[in-house]
């Protein structure tokens, strides 16, 4: 369960991202510890082939575990990437792309996330990509670059 | 130095890429195991602050490095992304992006390649991130998923 | 269910790593794309402070998603490591490690496996670290190395 | 240029560490943001086929790696690793394992740094790994795990 005032926060945060909202993302689902966003198909996330372009896949997924990051920090302190890792495992094609975040270990100042990313078809759900991230979290008055 | 009609290749086929081409990416220099591309500030590239977006960021170097490898492929084979690691290194800020691409080794089905990103304002580079990545070979006329 | 024949030839290979005996550590599970490892405490497989080194978790994790990724290609063919990413997430102090390595995609050429690695005192299980790690397949009679 | 003290306080922890003494690896250079470790071949540090084992050689890195960064914090702070990437290139095999640490950047709380692996025998280095690691400065008289 997520503390009062928590899922406000993130989900104020998230509003507030021109990119995500650009690419027509929304967080379909916010806990402690979680976060899953969902993006539709469309012809402004595809690459070449018709399936969704790879660094759109990052950038949805780089989002899901940031905010799976901040259900942990918000309101008082928020998290900034500071690297990850990508597996890209098969073409991402159908509906939607599906990122689920988790919070696998939340430090003081690191956190450490995965996120599952599936293209989703149906109700047919097919793993596309997987990603490992390190997460640096500052006070949210005074943000803070990971590496500053 | 390139085998003739390599670069030609490798060229023809960044011309293709829809997604590279729609956030005005240009390949400003192309050798043997060595791809640069450029992308000018926009809003279209921002995050909310004014950098430049880290999806942006992992979306230019991945194709950086991804025609790096190819410069080592091209025409009879092209190469595909198995997997990056990106460490963010500062907030990139400046008129343009400038991701330089090198293949460490290129096997005869793995290439591993480095990508430094810098931000240029003027005559200045401030290096922003640096990727590591590995991509898998596959003959160009039936490409394949390289977890396919 | 793993194939008749393909247990023997994981347990068989993992018998037959000198590095994996000399440190003590054995295979206390092995399924379809799963391979569970255990070391057990000792001065050798510690760094300064008492705890489990962190040379020798990388290395006993590589080699847990190595042979869950060898049971998805014995005895036909073998895995080697192209990459890994590993996380440090806590100290790792305790009677034994125990790395459970699970294979997430078996592609015809590349298999990405993640590996999850635990202190255990008595009952008690606290996750140390965390892999994410790419495999290349190739023909057992002719091992070839992934970047080769 | 290293600030006085600061190699000698490099060069001390550096002994200090039981793993890196066992294996025999020796410090062969040091300066400001860089380290060079040296590791001579032993049946001890060999996998099966007569190269280095792969654990051996990412165990090396990371202590390379480690001390680069130092060498830009202590003896006021020191680092620990929180994660790193490894690529392996080729087996690896010859006289010494030659790891080079660089700090490509040197924040306030984090670091990253690349270190080159390569086999030396006789004046030939052949490449055989690359690695992208984060690490995380505590102060040296409190030092705590980067997730703690």
């Amino acid at each position: 369960m997520m503390q009062a005032g928590v899922e406000d926060a993130v989900r104020r945060s998230f509003q507030s991202q021109g990119a995500m909202l650009a690419l027509g993302a929304s967080m379909s689902a916010v806990d402690d510890g979680f976060c899953e966003l969902e993006l539709a198909f469309s012809e402004a996330v595809a690459q070449q082939h018709g399936y969704f372009h790879g660094g759109i896949i990052a950038a949805v997924g780089d989002s899901a575990g940031g905010y799976a990051a901040n259900s942990k920090l918000m309101p008082e302190r928020e998290c900034l990437t500071a690297e990850y890792k990508i597996n890209l495992l098969r073409p991402a094609r159908g509906e939607a792309l599906v990122a689920r975040g988790r919070v696998i270990r939340a430090g003081r100042s690191l956190l450490v996330a995965t996120v599952e990313l599936c293209a989703r078809e149906g109700a047919s759900l097919a793993q596309c990509a997987l990603m490992q991230m390190t997460l640096f979290a500052s006070d949210a008055r005074a943000p803070q670059h990971p590496s500053a």
